[in-house]
């Protein structure tokens, strides 16, 4: 059986009781995490841009944008809920393919569930099936097509929303092969936009057009069947190399959830050490910034690679500057939203460290180590070797801290009690009967703007 | 200056004035072309179940579909008009690079001028600017690009339509600059799907993607500002070479409107010489089907790349048939909309002489040319040798072919007389003060099922 059809006929027959309760229970983490994300972003300027540009051609006002008061319909919501939820760069990472993938599946499905009846469970298993669909085609294609400069989230995530709208929608498998083609053929997102707002509209727009994709299939739409697999399919023309086994190997045993990871700070995934070193070197040394004569780093290879920029000036730069996380870390001792701003990153003394910082990539240090080294102006030498950061497989973030993560998200866009109600909602996603009841305490009790339609 | 930037400010400062009239004659032969194939593909059933699927989703219906009588939001009529005008494959083709550069352009202009008071002489203008760009950029990546398996319709028609549309918004420079990105992040669409309706998506979906590109630049929505020629660009992304000189090269001296070609056969243009060839033996030798025992056809190799297929049973597998041209090229005597239906692919005695043709690829012809030789039952064998098939550049259709094309498509949706004013409005568009003149003569006066939104 072709890899395309054996991944529908699989999303479409999966039944959520067979799924394993831990995977279940990471399903709700990640739910949290990419709510916390999706609220906390929704203030962004790009948002605003986007809902200015885009509004005027949207359908009827059926669907909910989360934190935000304006409505539009599901498939302009899914867009928007995408940029949210990606433009701190603080969603969630599976290491093994870079992909950032919960963001495409549950913008279209939060989206789609505030337009429509739709029972927790059923959300929780087409988030499930869709993570792991993105997941795998992602993986099938990594590490070629990142190298060469896809945006794997925009790519991969495309099928993720496909799949999980697909399930929702109750595709037969003929239609979730051609909801994959059409999937296929719309996957886009190039790492050059990194650093731009473009780069959090890839996730905004696979979702978009992943539900596009499972609305065009319910209807008939037709598409090449060989989606992945043909030899002018994704993989063949997105992918140098790739092992399409991986897409079908032990489907419904291993689930890509239970190798995700959450991020304690706001920025690209392999920055992450070296901004784990910095901040211990802050609290332990009581560090003085202007006592600070140069920063010297040894990181892996790929960091350089990703995060390289060091003349910046625009808080969306600062999320691939490995230079600006040392900076944040051991001037101001954290890298919270509060380090990722425009004005953060033009902070004079932010400024001077980052520019007394150097990096070397050393193939010897994994992309979960840093080795962060600081000469002080009296001569002194400091340093600090990372050897597993916060938020990484082997040191996971607790389902305490996401907690504290998504408050420190949320009440940028909702009052504190509101959060709370919503993070005990999202624990509880799958025994909702209806999953508005969760969306109506994600959005502001009171328009802060005039929705585009009234 | 990089490509970007100089494609950029090209198109912002450029004037109809500068523009050589016979490329705004040959724009006028291209929009002709265009318009027939838009009309005569809106009532394929493709246009009618994407119109199902996302008119639930469309905004305020203030853009017309060509040759129907829902409206849409121009995003969504943009989308349709790309369906409908590439869905018979038989809009035009560059053939340098394999690409269909008006449906992209086209789609969104005139989605965009049904909604808003657009001069001829600026749409013009557009479409000449948004072509140019669209050629040019699929110049700088073809070959390597179409032969991986990109459809360069879809990848290089989303350029098109951005910089068209932004054109008539009259985006800055800067602006400009983010449209591109913005329209490169967005580049896709893969030869996978050929033989299904996902192929006609293509230049729709980058009408519509396109013109979301110029919107989000015009509102100030970043992109990375090196979306052509950046080491993660389109570019090095989506070609393993490329030649980006072929973007700024001769920019506002050579157009490639004038190396554009019109078809008479709706179908992959590569098996035109053989249908040629087929259609003259026909009408030479009187033939009589049951007469033909065997067909050998001796093509460029590109032919059976493109064209191989053979057992086949829809109408849009046969477009992607050089045997099944043959078939119809010699049966009938005829290749036009109705060779290309389902019945005519499982018309009995086309299909027998499709199941008795054998080709092969020969070098040594070029894609202008083809060798057809026939195998009578009585022993004799005919042949034909095409130096040059019609609608090839050495060979072009004229503006009275062009136009007999127009009413051959043209009459499916709309009356006769309707036919010939639009005919009439397309030759002198540039002279018209609303775009809209032409626009109202392209729908059909009465709504032939309920718009979506009424």
């Amino acid at each position: 059986m072709s890899e395309t059809k054996a991944l529908a006929s699989y999303v479409v027959t999966s039944r959520l009781e067979d799924i394993p309760e831990d995977v279940r229970h990471e399903a709700r983490r990640a739910i949290i995490n990419y709510m916390g994300c999706a609220v906390g972003g929704s203030p962004h300027e790009a948002i605003d841009i986007a809902i200015r540009a885009l509004g005027p051609y949207a359908g009827k006002p059926t669907a909910s944008i989360l934190g935000r008061a304006e409505r539009l319909d599901p498939l302009h919501a899914s867009l928007m809920n995408g940029i949210s939820s990606h433009v701190n760069d603080y969603d969630d990472t599976t290491p093994k393919n870079y992909n950032h993938p919960s963001s495409p599946v549950a913008s279209a499905l939060f989206a789609c569930a505030s337009a429509n009846h739709v029972r927790g469970r059923d959300f929780v298993q087409a988030f499930i099936l869709g993570f792991e669909a993105e997941s795998r085609v992602g993986n099938a294609v990594y590490p070629a097509h990142y190298d060469v400069g896809w945006h794997i989230t925009g790519t991969a995530g495309v099928f993720g929303a496909a799949a999980a709208i697909g399930k929702l929608l109750g595709l037969s498998v003929q239609e979730m092969i051609w909801a994959i083609g059409l999937a296929a053929t719309q996957a886009a997102g190039l790492r050059e936009m990194f650093g731009s707002m473009a780069k959090s509209f890839h996730p905004g727009r696979s979702a978009q057009n992943g539900y596009v994709a499972a609305l065009l299939a319910q209807a008939g739409f037709t598409a090449g069947e060989h989606g992945l697999e043909g030899p002018r399919g994704f993989a063949a023309v997105q992918a140098s190399a790739s092992d399409l086994s991986k897409i079908t190997s032990r489907l419904g045993v291993d689930f890509d959830l239970r190798v995700n990871t959450y991020k304690p700070f706001p920025c690209g995934i392999v920055n992450h050490p070296t901004i784990d070193g910095a901040i211990q070197l802050h609290h332990e040394h009581r560090l003085d910034p202007a006592s600070i004569a140069a920063v010297r780093l040894r990181v892996a290879p790929l960091v350089l690679d990703l995060c390289n920029q060091q003349n910046i000036t625009r808080g969306l730069q600062g999320k691939f500057s490995v230079y600006h996380g040392a900076a944040v870390g051991l001037v101001r001792g954290k890298a919270g939203l509060q380090e990722y701003t425009d004005e953060a990153v033009n902070d004079p003394q932010v400024k001077r460290v980052r520019e007394h910082a150097t990096a070397v990539g050393d193939p010897s240090i994994t992309e979960d180590q840093a080795h962060v080294e600081v000469e002080l102006v009296d001569g002194r030498t400091i340093g600090r070797f990372v050897e597993a950061s916060l938020g990484n497989l082997g040191r996971p973030m607790t389902d305490r801290q996401l907690e504290d993560k998504f408050r420190e998200q949320a009440v940028l866009a909702l009052p504190a009690a509101q959060v709370e109600t919503l993070i005990e909602l999202c624990w509880r996603i799958d025994e909702l009967d209806d999953v508005n009841e969760l969306v109506r305490v994600a959005v502001p009790a009171a328009a802060r703007r005039r929705p585009p339609h009234m």
